[in-house]
């Protein structure tokens, strides 16, 4: 399986991050120097008309580059975000740079949860899809054969800012409309709810993990 | 001035919250009984193709409304959220709806700020456009002007969760680029870092603030 990554920056820190990875490289003339020797031999030369056609983008950068997925082992007692069913891209690439802010080891999500290496995804991640591990896999029976402390943000838990977490807990966030599903929400050990002190029916999900992972990790 | 809101939620969420600004409505035949019969006189009958003409959404809506925007007053002495220009719609919609979450009675903002009433603002903010007033003035003589004390997200400052926030206190949030302008940042009294255990570069503006504010506001 492959994914692409467009513009300078990312794809720059991709080629360092993911060098076993890179299958193939399409840029302008003016961006070549800038790409390291090594991948040379995968670097296509493309004009700037070639690669407004190949771009996703509104306003095309320099270069693009298919990357082969990574293959990475699930990690065991570390503390664990778990995504039930989020939808949008940019909340699941912000849910990847926080991870990568706070020192996530890694982030497992349900099997219809958005693709981790959709181009908004990789946008919004700002690198962090180089460095979180993220796995899809069946929620229900991976909570289940993990002994870990589960803690799920729902509307009606203990205050968020009265429990004492352990280090290597699991962080559990629903969608963005239905929040935890119900099969999901009875393996969940302690609800916990961010006070509400104004009108605001509900708290995006991107902003309420941020809220929690500071809390969670210090 | 004027703004126009898409969306069923939206627009009867605004028909009650802004019931003396209504300017005008257009909506399919099917959504007319849903619509308050005091708005009847300004409401026009438009088919589906008509309405895919006027929206800006990929799937319109069956309604769209025009509204005044609302003139309100710029209060002193409660607790402020002070906006640099901030660039990116999303952002300025999950921030507003943030502040309505957490009951903050104002937003001030730097004129350069994206515009609140931007039709991505008012989507992302979830209602809170209604509820939370936006100013838009000069920044620095505002703050020069107002004797509370001014805290700023900055990479090197104070530990956010080391201060004791005083309950009317401004917190000023910066551009998601460059972070707030230097003439702005010598007026902050305490600059507030939020820290990092991990590797990102930085935070999103949106979701520093939603840490900031679950810190300060409890």
């Amino acid at each position: 399986m492959l994914f692409v990554v467009e513009g300078e920056k990312s794809v720059l820190e991709g080629l360092s991050a993911f060098a076993s990875q890179v299958e193939l490289l399409a840029c302008l003339d003016a961006f070549y120097p800038q790409i390291p020797s090594q991948f040379h031999s995968k670097t296509f030369s493309v004009t700037s008309k070639e690669l407004e056609h190949i771009s996703e983008l509104k306003t095309p950068n320099k270069c693009i580059a298919i990357f082969k997925r990574p293959v990475r082992a699930l990690l065991s007692n570390c503390f664990t975000i778990v995504l039930d069913g989020i939808q949008d891209p940019g909340n699941m690439g912000t849910i990847l740079r926080l991870a990568d802010w706070f020192g996530v080891k890694q982030v497992v999500c349900s099997k219809d949860t958005v693709d981790c290496y959709n181009s908004k995804v990789i946008q919004s991640s700002m690198g962090a899809i180089y460095r979180i591990p993220v796995h899809y896999t069946d929620l229900a029976s991976y909570l289940t054969q993990t002994p870990q402390q589960k803690y799920g943000a729902m509307l009606n838990g203990t205050n968020y800012k009265k429990i004492d977490y352990p280090k290597d807990g699991i962080l559990i966030m629903g969608n963005e409309g239905k929040g935890v599903r119900s099969e999901i929400e009875a393996l969940i050990d302690i609800p916990v709810t961010i006070p509400r002190f104004g009108e605001a029916e509900s708290l995006n999900v991107a902003t309420a993990t941020a809220i929690l992972l500071a809390e969670i990790i210090q």
